[in-house]
């Protein structure tokens, strides 16, 4: 992702020295192309990922506000003193609206895309952007020393080591935002004229400021009739050339996510997704399709007797699917709820008026089997279906579907499992354990993108539910099985991205192997449990339950402890974690599924010991 | 898209140099790193989006079909002969299972990725790869003319113009392999040990083959044990440094999407969707979801009014989330159709047991307001919907929702407009248009990707909807609404990614302004129906009930015509057309919606007058 997302523009300027030519505009609204140069310095800030535009209005204002009528990402802010001050002061007034690191632009740069580019992948929080020789006729001259900013001057002599040109686009993060802030009262007061090129120097001494030089970017600041002319004649010309030609390419930057999915993806998953634009009802994207649905059955070792159907959803709504599709009319479910997503199925089936008998058990305990084997017994006139949880991710205990499965069988009830956040984490053979639907989601230990869910059907099952009366549409499970397997097409509009992405997502889980993701989570979560222990964490599940894919961790008692500030503190080091959900004890998450390694937790783990020291948090 | 999914490697080889070190191996089982070379290799080609790869095995060959049983997008086939032939009877042999453009590679080599990428993106069909000099000992030198490959020789003297050294990776297109294995059972009779190289260069005389050298590249053929050495000291540790520094970058392939939907999307919308990975419960993301959810009402001039309820699931999934939750159990809909949306959303109540009246048209012929009344009229107490869809994208007719909402209002009805392919194509004022409840999807005139749906509702209605008893789970409204408003976040897992790319191609309607888009829009539509006019087409809907975005063309009588001929030659050339659906006549369809100009649609006619020129279709 870029990391800035907020721009401002000084805007405020008189535009003296082209006072004529202007006629009662801002110096924004020349023209060169078709629309104002400041519209097209927008348009360059979109494409680069800016959602939030400030600019800061003086000398005919209104021309601005007009733009932020047009523009919902673009809000003006008027600094009134505009024609007696200098630009620090407009960048002040902009403080209220200030609320990120944010590439700053004065109003009357015509330039090429690369600019901002350059600075969106410059890897400091502050970078000044020069330039090599233009010779405009008032540049401004940058010192330098080592790597960071140390003086400007409009006279070459006062610059012992020269970095380039001022361009005008600085990259400003919100710590030197406000330093610039704090002194610039102070500074305004002594001089009026005070610019913010005056007081990033000023600020330079107490916070680090880089440079990027580009030598021969295309750009030009408009300030007088010649500027304009060169403009017109060599800069625009070139810039419309350049901008034309650029490959768009991104580094994005690693997170690593400890919530329980979407999970972290790799770089390849990520960019998969960037394709041709494709009719969905194209042959080649049937195919994709289907390679997609044989590959899903077989991470499950269900090849032949198994088929996948596929959601634009997320995960719930396969759940949704299977509930909805599969139990006849004249019979219930039990369902299984030992955590919130058995619970969720309750819920389904009460949107739906579907008959359910419930199992319930305090989150975070296992299952009795025989407490199972009752109830069907209880209940076998009625019951068709059996539901649970595989990895019940609100506490991270594992069901023992194989055996529960083996009972329901003696008493000819069906099995539907929730491996939400344990299909392709933990190996599952589907006919070993006689499951008959298995429902999962693209963004958990498959690591593909959200967005994308399906149920894994007995073939033999599914074609049963054909007599059921639908209860819905979108969700019926049986037409939309119809239409993969007779049409070779999904019913509805595929999410076309998606289905790349997890097309990557499957390569790279074959290439990795059924063993070696499990042998990976599990190293992830030995040296989670370990670290945590030794730091005095303790655990919700009983050590023999736990999937080994999510740990959920009794919440300190002290004082100190605060779990959305110790969030912060490591989402600021790149790590996220997850609250807890209605345990019997209050816990935080830590799940170590998607594309990351024992390496991140031992790293993780240093920050978290980081935190616990700091806030001096007892933990035992 | 990367244009090459497949890939074929010669794995057939004695390896008579290494027999000492192989230890009845094939050579592509050398071990340089954790993995012997030829997984590097397809792990390799994995990331580079290849999804097939062929294996033609000989020597030791259980070995590679041990490989294929472990990768599911491995095949090998058996080159029985490989002790006594050369290299082309191995690739001949591969012919049943080439279907498409691929890579060629040879099982022993070490190299790094950018070889990959380089063919990837060279913008011919064919192309060899080159590098600079190696000082290997049995180099294969390429001599070239002009851009093409003329000759390879291992005695540097037999080449003229030097293009480089022969690598070992090659991307062949379908036209080349055909010329090819065209000529080897020829050669190869004459002459065993018949190559692949030999072969190039003989069909280089019919197919133009080009080539790319890239000077510095780190690879290395392995044949006997000084190669191998030199591997496991020089190359093989700069391969892996290399490796791990590559920024993926694409150029993607424009195809132009003449379907009504998912629309084409400009190249900055599919980038927008490669994002660090970020947890969905983040307040980063809930600001994100609440400003798309702010600006889609925006769209149709809705602020203070009505609010956003965004789906993860295709435009139907919306449609369904408002019948299922709006209608009150004892009241029915009145259902307008005039084309299969109309359809879709009698389907839909008759999933859900919802009472509806219908107002069934001839596809393709408009509403009569006054029978409208008359059924309100006569039905009054009954009905508390009225439902119908905007522009009709089965047959692109354009229904006149104001007049019918205006009548609606007459009984104190409430109105759901499918707008699913005219919002953010055909201006709406949602206020003064009376609309309650209006449907869309995010692939469709918004240019966003497929995979995100939305409602947009009047509050005040939405808000007498949480007494209704729900119908559903996932698609119940006003819980969705709910969980946006109270808890910032989307209630189930949002498609992450389809949010990122929704807000960019928000940020890109705004900026080309409501008024120009409908221009755009409509410039292509008079653009199109003239060029159609001037060929002799004919057009389903009369024209002023025609949407100027969907034009449904009556098919030609002529028997030369025929849609798949005519749409596979058209698609060759970029351009993805329609078939028609359940019209009183037969049709095919043409979309003029998404990130494509006048000049597509001009080039699009030119393309299609040479089809019909070609074929001799009579259009008069």
């Amino acid at each position: 992702m870029f990391n800035v997302r907020q721009a401002v523009i000084l805007g405020a300027g008189l535009g003296a020295r082209l006072r004529g030519t202007l006629d009662d505009r801002p110096k924004g609204f020349l023209k060169l192309g078709n629309r104002p140069i400041v519209e097209e310095s927008i348009a360059k800030l979109v494409r680069t990922g800016i959602t939030d535009i400030v600019i800061v209005t003086g000398y005919c204002h209104q021309f601005y506000d007009q733009l932020s009528e047009k523009y919902p990402f673009v809000r003006t802010i008027l600094n009134p003193d505009f024609a007696t001050t200098g630009s620090m002061l407009s960048l002040y007034t902009a403080s209220q609206s200030v609320n990120s690191d944010f590439l700053l632009l004065e109003s009357d740069l015509v330039y090429e895309y690369n600019a901002l580019q350059a600075l969106q992948h410059f890897p400091m929080d502050n970078c000044i952007l020069l330039s090599g020789k233009t010779g405009a006729g008032d540049e401004v001259y940058v010192g330098v020393s080592d790597d960071r900013v140390v003086n400007m001057s409009k006279r070459r002599d006062d610059i012992k080591c020269l970095g380039g040109e001022l361009v005008g686009i600085s990259k400003i993060s919100l710590e030197l935002y406000k330093h610039m802030t704090d002194l610039a009262p102070e500074k305004c007061k002594h001089n009026s004229q005070y610019q913010y090129e005056d007081c990033l120097v000023d600020a330079s001494d107490n916070v680090a400021i880089h440079y990027q030089c580009i030598d021969n970017l295309a750009w030009i600041e408009i300030d007088d009739e010649n500027h304009l002319n060169k403009a017109r004649e060599k800069i625009y010309p070139l810039v419309e050339q350049r901008d034309s030609e650029i490959i768009i390419s991104k580094r994005v930057e690693r997170h690593v996510l400890l919530n329980p999915g979407p999970a972290t993806t790799t770089d390849t998953v990520k960019h998969a997704m960037v394709v041709n634009d494709i009719c969905p009802r194209e042959k080649e994207f049937g195919d994709l399709v289907e390679g997609i649905r044989q590959d899903l059955v077989r991470v499950v070792h269900g090849a032949g007797v198994y088929e996948a159907v596929l959601f634009a959803s997320s995960g719930t709504g396969a759940v949704e699917a299977c509930l909805s599709s599969v139990v006849p009319h004249d019979k219930a479910v039990l369902i299984i709820s030992n955590g919130a997503y058995g619970k969720r199925m309750q819920q389904i089936c009460d949107g739906y008026g579907i008959s359910h008998i419930d199992y319930n058990i305090d989150w975070g305990k296992p299952v009795d089997c025989n407490q199972v084997a009752a109830l069907l017994e209880q209940y076998q006139q009625d019951i068709s279906h059996i539901a649970l949880v595989h990895h019940e991710t609100t506490v991270g205990i594992l069901n023992d579907i194989t055996t529960i499965s083996r009972t329901a069988a003696r008493f000819g009830v069906e099995v539907i499992v929730d491996a939400m956040s344990s299909y392709a984490g933990i190996p599952i053979d589907i006919k070993d354990s006689g499951i008959h639907y298995l429902t999962a989601s693209a963004n958990k230990c498959i690591q593909g993108m959200a967005g994308l869910s399906f149920v894994i059907c007995k073939k033999e099952s599914l074609e049963k539910t054909k007599e059921i009366k639908p209860r819905n549409f979108y969700f019926n499970l049986y037409q939309n099985y119809f239409f993969f397997t007779q049409k070779h097409e999904m019913q509805f509009t595929p999410p076309v991205q998606l289905f790349y992405a997890l097309r990557q997502a499957l390569n790279e889980y074959f290439l990795e192997t059924e063993k070696n993701r499990e042998k990976r989570y599990a190293e992830m979560y030995e040296v989670l449990k370990k670290g945590l222990q030794m730091l005095g964490f303790r655990f919700l599940v009983e050590k023999k339950y736990r999937a080994k894919i999510l740990t959920a961790i009794i919440e300190p008692e002290d004082e100190n402890y605060c779990f959305t500030e110790m969030h912060d503190f490591l989402y600021k080091r790149g790590f996220t974690i997850y609250p807890g959900k209605g345990a019997i004890q209050n816990t935080f998450r830590l799940a170590n599924m998607g594309a990351i390694t024992k390496h991140d937790i031992t790293k993780f783990l240093g920050h978290l010991e980081e935190y616990v020291v700091k806030k001096d948090i007892k933990l035992n």
